[in-house]
């Protein structure tokens, strides 16, 4: 264990989720662990922020190694408060997000909680990478999740690649099983959604969002879809800034 | 009036908001107006959605042109039930998401509700706008938002670049003083947050999220930031895709 490392891990299962106690589990292999993790299950929430409600916040367990938070907001809330309340003027060497139960890979990185915080962490200029598991039961086996892990973290933490944000997806297989790494691009496509409705006792409507992905690529051997598919641990570099740059000149021809 | 064209509307200010009502009057300058936006405030829900709860629908208002619901979700959820519900099959000319009350250059387009529900809009292939006006008070004034709104959706549903998404943030400042429209990258920086703690009545902590605005590029006039300064309208085209296709290799050399 490199003992000197301060690692900083959430999620947005909660922190009561088997995927957490897995991101802890990486986390400690590096050093000093500092948790802050949402209260409830926060899966969709992508990069949201609680503005206009208060939050609560409490110790779940501290030790000299590892202190764990749960925070009732969304999982960027929970980067906030460490990085700008605990862990204040503090240099934090990673930030561990997940370990997700399901995948966050193609357009699910958008959606992602696990994602959202990621990549907020890594607007704190902290190297940061994003860990799910695409089983996404609640008892689901975590053994290649942490083994990938903490293979992929120690490489980050001794590059020189920074800023860094990973979206790293890992498939159903045994690790013997898994091919290895392969270093991929966000795949196309996008969830079509089904609205299912029902009645409830009063007899008036509501709706579940529902569906299933569209994959408009299947067969893109450069895709993140692709790479689960055939068996590899997924990884997609993540970039924070959404220009797109190669439509600068065309709409500054129709609109300026 | 082209009468031809079905337009949609959402926000995440709600139904409620003057600035809602300005994107309506943006959208009837094209045709028959499909809204649905949320029931309650959505500031700051980036792209979430609601996975875990029931959802219910209200019809507000209903005429031949304008049709209006809300929804107790997400301006993403709004979205997916726009176009797999009400418009499922239909062509939709184009989503008009704002007006929002307050900023969302720079790095608040990732935070932004408005902006999420324009990129989500977007990945239906439907030619997308989010239009925000960086006063963020309750009776703002929205002459130049509509004014511009209006001649930005025009040239868009003219144009032949698809996809797009557009992030227009306008000024605060009557329509003859702006000096027109800068097509900018999004300006790099992030929210430094201040953690607020108070005591409830019972003496128990509890936090608001707080801060501002860190800009680490003041100068570069090519950004949204300084557009705006200047009385420009921003506009950002936006990207869907958050592979940081300039490390693939970097990444790779370390990982595969």
């Amino acid at each position: 264990m490199m003992n000197e490392k301060l690692i900083f891990v959430t999620n947005d299962d909660s922190y009561a989720s088997k995927g957490f106690k897995a991101a802890i589990e990486v986390a400690r292999h590096f050093g000093r662990v500092i948790a802050v993790a949402p209260d409830t299950v926060q899966s969709g929430k992508s990069q949201a922020i609680t503005i206009c409600d208060t939050l609560r916040l409490k110790c779940i367990s501290k030790s000299e190694d590892v202190e764990i938070y749960s925070l009732n907001g969304t999982p960027v809330d929970c980067v906030k408060f460490a990085f700008d309340y605990f862990l204040k003027g503090k240099k934090v060497d990673m930030t561990i997000s997940g370990v997700n139960h399901g995948s966050n890979a193609a357009a699910n990185l958008l959606y992602s909680g696990t994602m959202g915080a990621a990549i907020e962490s890594a607007f704190y200029g902290v190297p940061s990478i994003g860990l799910s598991n695409i089983d996404h039961s609640a008892d689901a086996d975590f053994e290649a999740s942490v083994e990938y892990g903490i293979r992929i973290a120690k490489r980050v933490i001794e590059s020189d690649i920074r800023p860094i944000c990973l979206n790293v997806n890992i498939p159903i297989l045994p690790v013997e099983q898994i091919k290895g790494i392969k270093v991929c691009r966000q795949t196309k496509g996008f969830w079509r959604d089904e609205i299912l409705e029902r009645k409830d006792p009063n007899g008036e409507s509501y709706y579940w969002l529902t569906g299933g992905f569209e994959n408009h690529e299947p067969d893109a051997a450069d895709s993140d879809e692709w790479a689960l598919k055939e068996g590899y641990v997924a990884v997609v570099p993540v970039q924070v800034d959404l220009t797109s740059y190669s439509q600068l000149k065309a709409v500054a021809d129709i609109l300026e």
